[in-house]
């Protein structure tokens, strides 16, 4: 059986979730809006994120992290003004126990690709003088940054879902 | 207070432990291992897997997981045998919950800083013109998958100290 927890206990994790919600946010578009300028000896060209395959992954995990936490964000509301869990019984302390620990699994992963990408990209493109605007790398540690920030706040949700998951011994 | 759990449960843990060591043990010999000679127009020199701090990253998350690994089956043998936890009450199973949490985090992250960093790489120096020995980026895959596979051992760990953690309502 799910154990029962006070509303203002769902009221902090509700906080925590938009919170959450707004960093991925920020992080979305910070990463999408990633342009510049390259440029070689002899070539000048555009750079975008999506050029590099890291940071299609960042913003796919991104987007999963988005609409779960918006889906989250909804059934909390819906749980604190109607008093239920709209999934009944122990489903929807199982359902939160997985999801988060998928989503935050998702984007830890996503963070770490992007950091992992950017610094070895950046060394690489200065080893062969490739100058790309130092802004590029910049938004990619700040976009990179607060998703490692949203995933820090799904792995805290995790651990509070984790202890409200019923026992099946 | 901890559930009582079976000893044929404490076994079934136990061998995911020692598939989990013999997983991140193989895939830090085939990074560790991993060099390869490269070769641009005019040049040719030795890459190493150390050259790339992505791949340093996978290296540092693989040992903390050894590490954590190995620890975890000499207290799961200790339990088996001796009937109890080293550390009494619901201190292990605290233990364990967060222990397994952190470590299955960072083999994610380990996993896809190494994926992450080769698909670009590769990208990057085909695009100009630096030939490296396929083998490098196939060992390197080869050793982030290992660790993908670790990592979905831990995961399957880390749920299961889910359940058994303490209920702190």
């Amino acid at each position: 059986m799910a154990p029962p927890t006070s509303s203002a206990s769902h009221i902090v994790t509700l906080l925590l979730k938009f919170f959450n919600f707004v960093l991925l946010f920020i992080s979305l578009i910070v990463l999408t809006t990633n342009t510049a300028t390259a440029y070689t000896e002899d070539l000048t060209f555009k750079v975008r994120f999506n050029g590099i395959y890291a940071y299609r992954y960042m913003l796919a995990t991104n987007v999963f992290g988005v609409v779960y936490t918006l889906l989250q964000i909804a059934f909390s509301i819906f749980h604190i003004t109607m008093g239920n869990h709209l999934i009944s019984g122990d489903g929807g302390a199982l359902l939160d126990f997985y999801g988060d620990k998928v989503i935050s699994y998702l984007l830890a992963t996503g963070a770490a690709a992007g950091f992992g990408v950017t610094v070895d990209l950046k060394a690489t493109f200065d080893a062969i003088g490739l100058v790309i605007d130092k802004s590029f790398y910049e938004k990619a540690y700040a976009s990179a940054s607060l998703l490692l920030l949203a995933f820090i706040c799904t792995a805290i949700l995790s651990v509070i879902s984790s202890y409200a998951v019923p026992k099946k011994v």
